[in-house]
């Protein structure tokens, strides 16, 4: 039986990431579950107005999105309910910066996008959704198998939103078409 | 150390869902795991301009987001790799229609966002991203705990992109601030 429940917003579990950004020249992060793909290069984050993280990247028009591992889930659920206003944060990691020179970046997370900034979806009720273009990934070697990330490897921390809780990724099933092939004899 | 790839999407895992839309006014799928979240209300899916689904969603204005079961892989792969343009996708799920009127929806799945189209974000490579006001969301009796939609009820699909792979949910850990709220202390 279907049970209405009013809008509630289901798309979950989302990867946990860390979105980076340079506020005031320094650099901060900021813990964000409401991500998107946007196209095979672009992805979107969505950032309350009120965020510090905010103005630093309509500043500078880059900003990174950092791919936690579970172990790194005690930072990472820190760096969701504390404010750059009022913390370092960046002091937690090690940190770098790539291309843009101005997205910065945490060692300690196995996977690391570089975005540039290419457009604002400004006309939602309470955030701002940043669409960034993909400038350059980052991985630690450990996590690549055959070149290619390997999110087993990555060990990232999912967010449900329905209940506001951490979650493992599970095991892996298949790939495309695996399965669904059989169908097509029908 | 770290390893550049080059521009690559690491945004996962992702909720692989199926965007039912009406088209030429008979109910269609397609499974899509490039969504994001924009709002608390607000949900995007990115879209292939020569989809199928693509014209249907632009024809009514309305599109659903239904979220399958693990137990609902193959459907739901199959719903990924043939077109409505040669099979008619609906007639392997019963069909059910909500406030809107236009955005047709799986009865089996466990879960079901029927949204309203209130923006395009159209500059994009390849894809054109619907930006989607949620207006009702159907769950399952069976998926709640109390009153909430349960993932481990719910048991999606993930899916991971840079090995184009199926995974299962893991175990769910604590809620926000739970593990966080200790290096506050320092």
């Amino acid at each position: 039986m279907k049970i209405t429940l009013g809008p509630e917003n289901c798309l979950f579990p989302m990867p946990t990431v860390l979105v980076g950004a340079n506020v005031n020249g320094k650099p901060n992060y900021m813990a964000v579950a409401w991500g998107g793909i946007m196209d095979f290069d672009f992805i979107s984050v969505a950032i309350g107005r009120t965020r510090y993280t905010y103005g630093g990247i309509k500043e500078n028009k880059t900003f990174s999105v950092n791919i936690p591992s579970f172990e790194m889930l005690k930072e990472t659920d820190y760096c969701g309910i504390v404010s750059g206003k009022s913390v370092d944060k960046a002091a937690l990691f090690e940190n770098f910066y790539g291309k843009l020179g101005t997205a910065p970046m945490i060692q300690e997370c196995p996977v690391n996008m570089e975005c540039k900034l290419i457009h604002i979806v400004e006309f939602l009720p309470d955030h701002d959704v940043f669409i960034g273009e993909i400038v350059e990934t980052y991985s630690d070697e450990k996590c690549l198998t055959n070149g290619v990330v390997d999110f087993a490897r990555v060990q990232p921390i999912l967010f449900v939103g329905t209940d506001a809780s951490y979650w493992k990724l599970g095991e892996r099933w298949g790939g495309i078409g695996s399965v669904g092939k059989e169908l097509k004899t029908r």
